[in-house]
């Protein structure tokens, strides 16, 4: 069928893989394809699995290689955006300067997109999700770390050093005072909102509470079994801490929200990832900390969402990304 | 002489109004037209004044009006950039709704660009200032106030609601503890790196130092001989309170550049405005705390720069914003 596009979009993540096919409206034309990544073995069997799982997909919408427009690809940092490399992902080890781009290109001889896994994520909720109508948008994706990607109309900020929208790392405390964070720098947003450091601050307010709490029914001498999840749970069943904990969520999110609010001054804030799952509760929350501590005329203005494409924003993203690639052509 | 095209910047501040018409390499063809903005005189005198600027720039450079391609205005916010509406700016009062954009369009006959002022200032040390050979880059404007610009590969940040770039009011302290702003929030970089928060704070230093300071020189009952160039010229002269004072701007203007580093991953960020007048000691102060705080890879590669435009960014890259608009045509 002439004039048909159909873009493969590919999302590696540090566990699995999962691409589709996706057409020119950013419908993915079957379910998708997840391989496991095992980045143990190696990036030579990483790239073939990576060429398996785009072949599957393929094979899973119907269609040959050769019905494909265009391949989109999207992979964690560190990364070099422009020359298409993997760098040397934490979650990726022991891959290293990884030739992603031009080994899609080649294998498939297809034009390749190459971007930022949240960026792509960003940008399939800017295409077809949460913020289809929007002319701009932020994206927060709330998990094991706290991640980010901009779009500023059809435009993917990818930063000149591949490190745009690295929203987890806005500091909302100051470096004297504020927690913790993996990358080293103490008061970064990731430091309080990822689901890690969730659980962290529902410990830490448990050990001063005065009060009861059904939070302490989670705590076992390995304290393993708290998860962010149960203390959502718990603050939506009433627990008093509980709710605490959820409502500084908001606000630490907020704080984030209102830095990339003075700085690009988006549409839409879309917050997405699992913990996400909190639903409209969070959501109305985060608004109103926005709209309490944002900058006045532009945090009123500016709508705060939940993501809609779950975890496949990621490779309808990368296929929205393999789309702008062929655009006008 | 046909392809030879020149553009008039107009820039409207509160006190003064500046324009010239630059040609398309960027460089002014006279010394600007300054006038008195006189803005308790009234919005329609204030459209007059700024017809009579464009027309005298146009006369300074030995031009006639048909010779011009296009015009950019850019003036202080609050605005409407994409109405091209000067809404209600504190340092334009009483001035309300004024349509700057369709009256010079229809009073000259010729395609004209609207900017926030501090975006057309970015714009101009962007396009031919001191981040010519960059491809992306913020400015902070140090002044009375704190103001910033954002341009991502030729395009401007002006945000959905006209705030791109209100980089004044990035956070760097939490809103229960941060100094208070103009703005009605706490913890804004404005409320410690402007002019007039740089004079408080060597107040504040004061009250507290139990050394000897020439700061206290400077104190009158009034104390109103102190400013942001007196402390500066005595760090160089190498008073200790002065030189801490000078060495927490640098460190305060730092946290406002690695928050919008973590935002968008400029290749440059560039500081202008009167206080950046104090030069190499505090760029290079601002840089070595940016590589401290800042997000590893992408701090350790921005540029810290100082502006190289002067007062002269704003018609400039107002100029350069009209000749956006018509490029390509």
């Amino acid at each position: 069928m002439p004039g048909e596009r159909r873009y493969v979009g590919l999302d590696v993540g540090g566990t699995t893989m999962k691409a589709a096919v996706v057409d020119d409206a950013g419908r993915p034309l079957s379910e998708p394809v997840v391989l496991d990544t095992n980045p143990e073995r190696g990036q030579d069997a990483g790239l073939e699995t990576m060429c398996e799982t785009i072949r599957r997909a393929v094979a899973a919408a119907k269609l040959k290689p050769a019905d494909v427009t265009a391949i989109g690809v999207a992979t964690p940092g560190l990364m070099d955006i422009k020359a298409g490399l993997i760098l040397d992902p934490p979650n990726l080890k022991p891959w290293k300067n990884v030739p992603v781009r031009d080994h899609i290109k080649k294998a498939f001889g297809k034009p390749t997109a190459y971007q930022n896994d949240a960026n792509a994520a960003a940008y399939g909720e800017f295409w077809v999700g949460a913020a289809q109508e929007a002319k701009s948008m932020v994206l927060f994706t709330l998990g094991t770390g706290v991640g980010g990607g901009i779009i500023l109309g059809d435009v993917v900020v990818e930063g000149e050093h591949s490190h745009g929208g690295e929203l987890g790392h806005l500091r909302i405390d100051t470096p004297d005072r504020g927690r913790l964070c993996g990358c080293g720098a103490r008061g970064c947003l990731e430091a309080y909102a990822s689901a890690t450091n969730v659980v962290r601050r529902a410990r830490e307010d448990m050990a001063a509470w005065r009060g009861d709490t059904k939070l302490r029914d989670y705590f076992t001498a390995n304290d393993d079994e708290l998860t962010a999840k149960t203390v959502f749970d718990l603050a939506d069943a009433g627990d008093e801490l509980a709710a605490k904990v959820v409502d500084d969520t908001a606000y630490y999110l907020a704080l984030g929200a209102c830095a990339v609010t003075a700085a690009v001054d988006p549409e839409m804030i879309v917050f997405g990832g699992g913990m996400a799952e909190a639903g409209e509760p969070l959501r109305a929350r985060i608004e109103a900390y926005v709209k309490r501590f944002g900058l006045p005329h532009p945090s009123k203005s500016v709508k705060v969402t939940l993501a809609k494409l779950g975890s496949d924003a990621g490779f309808i993203g990368a296929a929205g990304c393999a789309r702008l690639l062929v655009q006008g052509t």
